[in-house]
């Protein structure tokens, strides 16, 4: 009796290439984690050197996963890519990458498909189909770092637009006259709900002598993050529970246009600011129900994310799996 | 010798049911206007006199239209459309048309298909097959009318959303505090660069006694219209001039929120107030440029209407001729 090979299900790797952090992982074929290394993005040390690091962890994911076929590599990378030529026009985390072509010379050192994306795309594409989005057609993400970064997902692909730029929903103008934003503009989402927004708030609030809790929380900690205002927040600080409230309310004033604009099924909520949900929630969907007629009619879904810190991870590692199922990532053209 | 039977091209019929007007128009295969008909829409005498007279004029152009055949109809109405019942589900234009068949009634009546969309969707359609957009693959129109109305193309395809009421541009806030709009929201772009939000600052400035010539014209008319304030500011009244630059700053940040969420490569400006063009686009343009990370790097087009009043009218008349086509107006769903 001949014995038939075992057909092995095939298996794909996802980075997460943050400017801190770069953290790699296998993914099984029903988005299942198998492996995963953590390691710090050595952005001080050039590019060279962070291309090194990656493609040594992802040589030692592919041993440790043994004999299994791999279906290729998904990138995540915070910028914005030029999909045809797989390399970074526009990254301010990463400094020194935006001449050089990354897809090509990463394909070339570990002679596999590689499939580069934005990192909140990837998030959007990981909750799509890994995580709170795994029931619909399309969602919304807006992840909230550092920045604020969004993703589109219409009817199972990410939208991209015509250069790659679409989805850029961090610097959606919510308020002509506000506060000035990193890209020049008054009033981007980003300056009202991102990481840095929450610190600037609260370090405002300290200046002015408005917040004795604040103030004694930044002298313990040397510098605050907006995890320590969140702690503030939960402790029930009058003035952090103000800063939530106001992300929360900007962030309705974004959610609520975008409802009106792509009538989807989920809006979810990403990033490491998400983790204060419960502080901030309210006062969005307060917003969002005044704001938006459509929200009024339809009652989508306003969610945090269900994969968390790794939306952009499995998000990556599932850009190969996608691509194998014969699924374009990017809009398909038509010509008429 | 057998003769053959000339091919006859299909020809369509377009329909723009509007609150005031009612046009019909014969459209051949190459988007052509072959024939028209311009009606007042009979609100006031009820659904049944609107629905008889517009049979009455489509059997006319059928008539004219000899022994062409025909692809479809295909009918524009200012209301949130239910794709898959034809019905009306909001419209404040109609009165009572909500809880009727529109679509089966009229295809019954008239023994032909018939296709009911958006009217903002329609002119969306009719730019892009016949007009500005014609060697794109998407676009996105603003409809300056007594409201907003919006309509995208993506990927060549109306976008529905949902539920069909994707697109809701009009209400997108962009000022949080701004003018009360008539969907009870603050701020949406409709309450500053309408057709009646013009009329509003302008009557606002004759209040105050702030512009002598507003104030003459408004005598000499009866009741100040768009026009008459656009006309005010041709003449190079100061107070006409600053509505129009108010109402182009706030499509400005409207717009540039839609070029950093979509990266399409053309936004179009449609509806009567787009005849103001040329006293409102300069501010527009400035303003999009302070807003917008993608307008400053992509520089995609904005323009006005190329198909003016005729936008929603051609649109729907190219929806049989799409259907023809074989392609879908409403996204394809994606089952994984």
């Amino acid at each position: 009796m001949v014995r038939m090979p075992a057909v092995l299900p095939y298996y794909s790797i996802g980075v997460d290439l943050g400017g801190t952090n770069l953290r790699i992982a296998a993914v099984g074929p029903a988005g299942e984690l198998c492996e995963k290394i953590a390691l710090e993005t050595e952005v001080k040390e050039g590019r060279e050197r962070v291309v090194e690091d990656m493609c040594a962890a992802i040589a030692d994911l592919r041993l440790r996963m043994g004999a299994a076929p791999l279906a290729g590599i998904g990138i995540g990378v915070p910028g914005v890519i030029h999909l045809s030529t797989g390399m970074v026009l526009n990254s301010p985390n990463l400094p020194g990458w935006t001449d050089f072509p990354v897809r090509d010379e990463i394909e070339r050192r570990l002679a596999t498909r590689v499939i580069l994306e934005n990192d909140a795309n990837a998030a959007a594409l990981g909750e799509k189909y890994l995580g709170a989005g795994k029931n619909v057609s399309g969602l919304c993400i807006l992840t909230l770092g550092t920045g604020i970064g969004g993703g589109l997902v219409l009817d199972g692909r990410i939208w991209h637009g015509e250069d790659g730029m679409g989805g850029e929903l961090g610097h959606m103008t919510i308020d002509p006259n506000g506060q000035l934003c990193a890209c020049g503009n008054l009033g981007c989402i980003e300056a009202y709900s991102s990481a840095s927004a929450i610190v600037r708030m609260a370090n405002a609030a300290i200046r002015v002598g408005r917040s004795p809790g604040l103030t004694a929380a930044a002298e313990e900690v040397g510098e605050l993050t907006a995890e320590v205002v969140y702690i503030k927040a939960r402790q029930g600080d009058r003035v952090a529970c103000e800063i939530f409230e106001m992300a929360g309310r900007s962030l309705g004033v974004a959610v609520g246009n975008l409802i009106n604009i792509f009538n989807l099924p989920l809006y979810v909520i990403g990033g490491g600011v998400a983790r204060a949900w419960d502080v901030f929630a309210p006062a969005l969907i307060a917003e969002v129900e005044k704001r938006s007629v459509v929200y009024r009619s339809r009652r989508p879904r306003i969610e945090r994310s269900a994969l968390d810190a790794d939306a952009g991870l499995l998000g990556a590692a599932w850009l190969p799996q996608l691509d194998r199922a014969r699924l374009q990532t990017a809009p398909a053209r038509q010509s008429l």
